[in-house]
């Protein structure tokens, strides 16, 4: 099976001097990949021909004359830029001649733009922003990473569901385990709606393992945690701030004389090893779920092998049916979705305090 | 001048057998500190024994027959347990017998105490925890770290003043730069409680640099950076999760055969200079600012090493007169942080609404 992809050439910081180079070298990795690259024509040309990729098969070029700006409002993306790349690449996905689409572009548009475009799944109010993070054994998937700023509980249980479809499909494991983020394990820890989406969570059928802290992300506690996408955002990017300041120093301390330089040498192999496993660039790409079409979302600031990994990303997710296995994850679960949202609404307006229903009691009665 | 602090020997995972080694190396280095020890007597008496410190005049045994645990609820804490290492060494600090108090105790009890038996600061309505945090240029002291899960825009501000006049005493900086932790640098972004926040903050005199990102803590972009409890504990335990992951990996590397382990050896006086450097031990001991009194508070799983630098951030804190700093900093801005309070508090609803509370108002009333 052939792989189709649209890549928004022109979206984050460097545009086609990043997303082509990248794009050449994944069809190089994956022959059965067929990308359509979506931008100014003549950029996109001048870049394959630099390549001597012009005449690749596995290309076809799709023009789109404009260009969503990393500093664009949200509105202008949407109402001004009809014929911008990211809008005709996502336009590709809904119309069918693309499984996926991948983008750089700034996360804000990208959202609005997709939301428009593909609309979102049955039983989905807010799509979310996963990604995986790595952890000794493997990978923690965390979501939401920055799209819903306020959250209520029963948001946070469809973005548990979606986890839950996604490391399914991806990792193939039947039942992911899934935590809460809080700031302690015990149930009474953390604010209202904490507390409450613990209790959609514990009566859903996932696989919850209850609360866990920031450190779990990479401890590898549980395969998929759950959080709004304030929190989540900062938790990548306190992460990413760290990595980075760490890698600076290890630099700093090796590069002080010629005596530091020199004792680096020996282990410099292990070393690069290392610097190999922890390369953010390799976590590059995070999944917009909850839309009817899959969309990559690359880091702005990419470089040609990081927008390769969220290409990678991309494929895999189509390969392995994510799409198809999260539509149906919906569907199985519309009815209990549909009552955690009804709950969570009336809860959240009126109703006495939460905490003092015993889990699960009030959806049922209902049901 | 003598530095008197009382150290809760009973508190953290390991109680005496940690808190008193580091007691004890701690006076060897400042011998014009005076420590009282607090807590079962014969436990500590054994422990200076075991390290012929029995007669060291720089030490004072006082006497505590209860201990707080780690598991303990806040309630018990406050109202069963009124002769904790904990409390008596809180009262002591009340009493004007000592200037602060160190404790490895669990925070939600630690903080409770605090607030029944030293009160808030004028103007303040919410103690937060705060604490410094490693950038290439020093520090970024970052508050609320958990003490508040649920913030209105005004508390952030009063975390602010409190965080200038920490870094203004600590490291003599006249007017600290602080930072709104945020997904986003443009004012639009967050939540409305965020946004709300960051008006009242670019309206106070503070030297408010606008929103940061969680990336910036580590950056050292401004001296100080606000968060509600939940997010600051969230980025804080991420970082701790990472750092750990990052180190095991260091190992693991190195460790993979006696090859890369001879390839390690050249390397090693620079790993264990960087290892030294980020070591999270050297960072422990969070404030709990905003009460009427020093409270340092530190990790509840320390080893001697890591409680000895939380009893040097309390030697810290009295050398440099952070207590007075602070009452003089929220005196002199006491009207503008009313009507603050009044602004944030009309503008949320007019309604009782939960978690407008502080937390321990409740149990402090009935203590």
């Amino acid at each position: 099976m052939t792989v189709t992809l649209t890549i928004d050439c022109m979206g984050g910081d460097n545009g086609p001097s990043v997303t082509v180079p990248a794009a050449v070298n994944f069809v190089r990795l994956y022959p059965d990949a067929h990308l359509l690259l979506v931008g100014i024509e003549t950029a996109i040309r001048a870049q394959l021909k630099k390549l001597k990729a012009l005449d690749n098969p596995a290309f076809t070029i799709v023009p789109a004359t404009e260009i969503v700006e990393m500093d664009d409002p949200v509105e202008v993306a949407l109402r001004k830029k009809k014929d911008s790349s990211m809008r005709v690449a996502l336009n590709r996905v809904k119309e069918g001649e693309a499984q996926a689409c991948v983008s750089a572009g700034n996360t804000g548009a990208l959202m609005a733009v997709s939301r428009y475009v593909l609309k979102t799944l049955p039983g989905i109010e807010r799509p979310a922003i996963a990604s995986a993070l790595p952890n000794p054994a493997g990978y923690t998937t965390v979501l939401d990473l920055g799209a819903n700023v306020d959250c209520e509980p029963h948001h946070l249980l469809q973005f548990a569901e979606m986890g839950h479809a996604l490391v399914a499909a991806l990792e193939g494991k039947e039942r992911p385990t899934i935590g809460l983020l809080n700031i302690g394990e015990e149930v009474i820890k953390g604010n209202d709606t904490i507390k409450r989406a613990g209790e959609l969570l514990r009566a859903s059928t996932l696989n919850f393992r209850g609360n866990v802290e920031g450190n779990d992300i990479y401890k590898g506690t549980v395969d998929v945690i759950v959080c709004d996408g304030f929190v989540g955002n900062v938790a990548l990017k306190t992460s990413e701030g760290l990595a980075q300041m760490l890698n600076g120093m290890i630099k700093e301390e090796f590069g002080r004389s010629w005596l530091t330089k020199l004792m680096a040498l020996p282990a410099l192999p292990v070393l690069m090893r290392f610097k190999k496993r922890v390369d953010h660039r390799r976590y590059n790409g995070a999944a917009l779920l909850g839309l009817k079409g899959l969309v990559i979302k690359s880091h702005g600031s990419a470089d040609a092998y990081a927008f390769e990994w969220a290409i990678k990303r991309g494929y895999d997710a189509v390969k392995n049916g994510v799409l198809e296995r999260l539509a149906r994850a919906m569907d199985e679960n519309a009815g209990s979705l549909e009552r955690a949202a009804g709950e969570s609404g009336s809860r959240q307006s009126g109703g006495p305090l939460a905490g003092e229903t015993p889990p699960g009691t009030a959806s049922s009665s209902k049901a």
